[in-house]
């Protein structure tokens, strides 16, 4: 039996990322840059005021001193007169700075004298030469790459294209999923279960995680394990570029999906890997002329089907997206409580993680075992436990991953 | 002039939740439950086994024994045979356990001997009683509440809700955000700049910050500082729950903002708080028979505009959502580096937040100002300074926000 980390060297290899598409930069929030990004201005594209006040000669500034006023500028206009000695134009935040003027005195240090406007009064000290001011180009200067191809696009990144007027951007389309839960004992959730019948929870489950990646679901429901109608499933499924199958994979009787998968082509690449849960995880590719196509057979219950989404299908569909295949946060945190745990696999355990005492510290929850989806929707994080005949304690340093 | 806290508080005061609503479960994702939930059914809804196996008597498994095998369940069927001593039924993951059976002996420890496939040989020294078997209503009891009013809705409760046949539930829907970026220097990203013009950044990335939220965002683009747009604006971005401003709440001479939504019965409740940068942000409610409309004026520069959003609209956000207002993580980290920082104002600073020897640590980036959005793109979080005239040194604990 494999290792998680076997296990996640054979799927990087078949996720790469998918085609590169020209987008509307509009459209483009929660994908990654396929290419550089330049500005094609310098940005700010003049001198600027930071602050609203009066443009000057900074060396004209002693407290008390008197200008005359020549203009007003707002931001949008352009100063008409250069500021010399003895003068000063008022300006607002964003405007540009006048020839002549190095600073800005803020306008909460100026007081307007005589009846006419004409003159300010300023009650500052002194002025440093380029105070208040943000050079031209300081910021982005043209040609300059402001963003790099494998960027994720985030809301500053969406200010930072819109400034350099990258209106259209080459990225990284995220993948569509397809879900499909199998087993006769499924129902809809609009259903009342009969005997031996049980809700199908993990459908709905595995839909929102996948759309919270920002990918598109495409959920199939409920197939039964029944040849003609998982063959029709899959075969709809393997349109989309993923296809997540839930149950169906380990030794049962009527474990029919790896077979159906067989006949539609999807070569198996590993089944079963060592870890608790989702020990009976398959993985297999469809390759053709139309690209690779992922395929994932998670175990049935649901909270099988969480550890493995987490640690195999999202790496998967962030590569897919464009952003690095370990692009996920793994972070570690000190135990708060003592956790007796004996297993030989790797285990992965529905915990709280918090902050106390500026440490990060995570608390295992009393779970009653895999199909326990109640104890894990109070989780934040699976916590994970080496495989150990011991008990772990208090301090003790745990990996976790936030859910 | 007010402060941060001060601040939240007077928001606070008026951001309560939006008027629940009964939607259909599959559309809940990201929304607040309004109800409590319980469960219709047992779950599981019968003694089930964890393990693909022989449901037997626990009592008669030592090494080597053979069992008569009385039939096959699979997930979906119900036994129709009662196990008794030395008898044993094939039963698959998830089906129901026969009567008289107390433990699941796994597939792997047994072997069919003879050609009939009616006997089983069980290789394993013994079994407990309750051994691979979650007993009926383990996780959740008919009545029981499964999730509490409050909860926010993730992927896991989805899988909850569908368990426990919730398909119609109470929530608190998402606040609208109307958003205008006001500047008669503003021109549209498709648009080259001018002489004195600046190309809207705020208003991308504070759509897509509202849209990160979940919240339906409706970018009503540039208000030129001109009354009768800016009022035709206005009044539109009244028709939301929310309405967030850019730019025009300085002390400007065109500063229209205050005066076009004092005009339309906005009644101002702050504006100014002590902060860096942000000092100029603008807060005002419109309360008429259809509830309350939040207004939010934020500072111009796309800096001012991430912090006040940060600080102020998305805690708003969430409480209109049914959220708390206070549900925003903050976290504390250590100073990675040391940072001169002087000023009489809690000042907020991009930042970049990573995990180090187990300890969260921060690292200010080198900034030039507000208007440095290609910097500001580096930062995964703004780090907190508190007023001070000394040295932040490397090791000191500093308030960070995500973002």
């Amino acid at each position: 039996m494999i290792s998680v980390e076997e296990a996640l060297q054979r799927i990087s290899q078949y996720a790469k990322p998918r085609a590169a598409r020209t987008i509307r930069a509009a459209d483009s929030l929660g994908q990654v840059l396929a290419a550089d990004i330049q500005s094609d201005i310098d940005s700010p594209p003049h001198d600027k005021a930071l602050m609203d006040g009066y443009a000057v000669v900074a060396s004209d500034v002693v407290a008390g001193v008197e200008l005359l006023v020549l203009e007003e500028v707002t931001a949008g206009d352009t100063p008409t007169k250069p500021v010399t000695s003895a003068t000063a134009t008022r300006i607002m935040t964003g405007a540009p700075i006048p020839d002549g003027a190095d600073a800005v005195v803020m306008i909460e240090r100026t007081e307007l004298v005589g009846g006419d406007k004409a003159t300010v009064r300023i009650n500052a000290d002194n002025a440093d030469s380029g105070q208040n001011i943000m050079p031209r180009g300081e910021s982005v200067r043209c040609g300059d790459v402001v963003l790099r191809a494998g960027r994720m696009i985030r809301p500053i990144e969406m200010g930072v294209l819109a400034e350099c007027g990258a209106t259209e951007i080459s990225a990284y389309p995220r993948p569509s999923v397809a879900i499909l839960s199998t087993g006769n004992e499924l129902v809809s959730p609009d259903t009342r279960p009969q005997a031996g019948q049980i809700r199908n929870s993990n459908g709905p489950m595995l839909e929102a995680l996948v759309q919270r990646t920002g990918s598109k679901a495409v959920n199939l429901g409920v197939g039964r394990d029944e040849r003609d109608e998982l063959n029709r499933l899959v075969r709809r499924g393997l349109e989309e570029d993923v296809l997540v199958l839930s149950g169906g994979v380990s030794a049962g009787v009527l474990d029919l999906v790896p077979e159906v998968l067989a006949a539609n082509s999807v070569e198996q690449v590993f089944h079963k890997v060592h870890l608790k849960p989702g020990k009976p995880v398959w993985f297999g590719v469809k390759r053709d002329s139309r690209g690779d196509r992922l395929v994932f057979g998670l175990p049935g219950n649901p909270v099988s089907s969480l550890v493995c989404f987490e640690l195999f299908v999202r790496p998967a569909l962030a590569s897919l997206a464009g952003q690095n295949f370990d692009s996920i946060e793994r972070r570690t945190a000190r135990l708060a409580t003592n956790h007796s745990r004996h297993s030989d696999r790797p285990t992965y355990f529905p915990a709280r993680l918090f902050q106390r005492d500026g440490q990060l510290q995570v608390e295992p929850l009393a779970w009653k075992g895999s199909a326990d989806l109640r104890t894990l929707a109070d989780a934040n994080c699976l916590a994970l436990f080496p495989p150990s005949d011991s008990e772990f304690v208090v301090g003790d340093e745990i990996e976790v991953y936030a859910i």
